[in-house]
């Protein structure tokens, strides 16, 4: 048994509960704030077998992996002569941080 | 020492730290959602010397194991003719989720 | 790789974070209650090189370990005739309970 604390961004982490429920994947969401990911994120303990922490990883880094994306930024009305006020911008979005945990004894009651 | 992780029943979390509280074992409590049961969880963290797991696991055994429960669903007004409202139903409740962890080391400041 | 898992009073993890960041040491930040600590407390999950973990003690001590402090208490307007009111007394604050965990893999997506 491995415990997999996988920390995402919160944009990308009801994508991620959606693929371990698919999978049949246990985990627990903690509340978290700051630190590894820029804006705010999620924390997922997911309990596994040793055989499926390969698994769990590929779901993680397929759903949360740092990514390009286009964004269309608000339009600033009073900025009338900036040409590029509304056209789309690629940003970098996503990113996980994942710690595959030891544990010693794994009790359900 | 040993980190033990338990995610527990909110309705079993603070018969739990009770426990906890009179035993001298310090827990500190996460807020979590959802994954390992079915509804609203709690989890706790448990700093333990070695050869205190097993009293550990068996506070948590005591106080958060699954179990039947005879509930009374609520009265359903409009259901005049159904012969089962009101009376008493058996459901399952409680259950726990626990990882011991080993620890490289420990220190208070 | 480990992870450090350090629990502090909630006075202490601003200038904690703070001092993190100066460091570039990448910290999330748990929600957490009770336990370890008496007052309301903030739980940190710390993931660094092995050959960091005893600079992340060493800020976590810095910053948050147990001290005497001077408080004034609040002034009893109902006890005039009480000729400690409104003096400072030494109080104890602060206080960190620190976890250094084994990783068995670490990974960035
Ligand atoms: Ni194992
Ligand atoms: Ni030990
Ligand atoms: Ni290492």
């Amino acid at each position: 048994m491995k415990l997999v604390i996988a920390i995402v961004q919160d944009k990308d982490a009801n994508n991620l509960r959606t693929k371990f429920v698919e999978a049949n994947i246990r985990a627990t969401r903690l509340s978290t704030t700051g630190g590894f990911l820029k804006s705010g994120n999620t924390t997922y303990m997911i309990g596994v077998e040793d055989d499926r922490v390969d698994e769990v990883l590929a779901l993680i880094n397929e759903t949360s992996r740092t990514r390009q994306q286009f964004m269309t930024p608000p339009v600033n009305l009073d900025a009338q002569m900036d040409s590029t006020s509304g056209y789309p911008v690629e940003v970098q979005v996503g990113g996980a941080t994942v710690f595959v945990m030891p544990v010693d004894s794994f009790h359900q009651f």
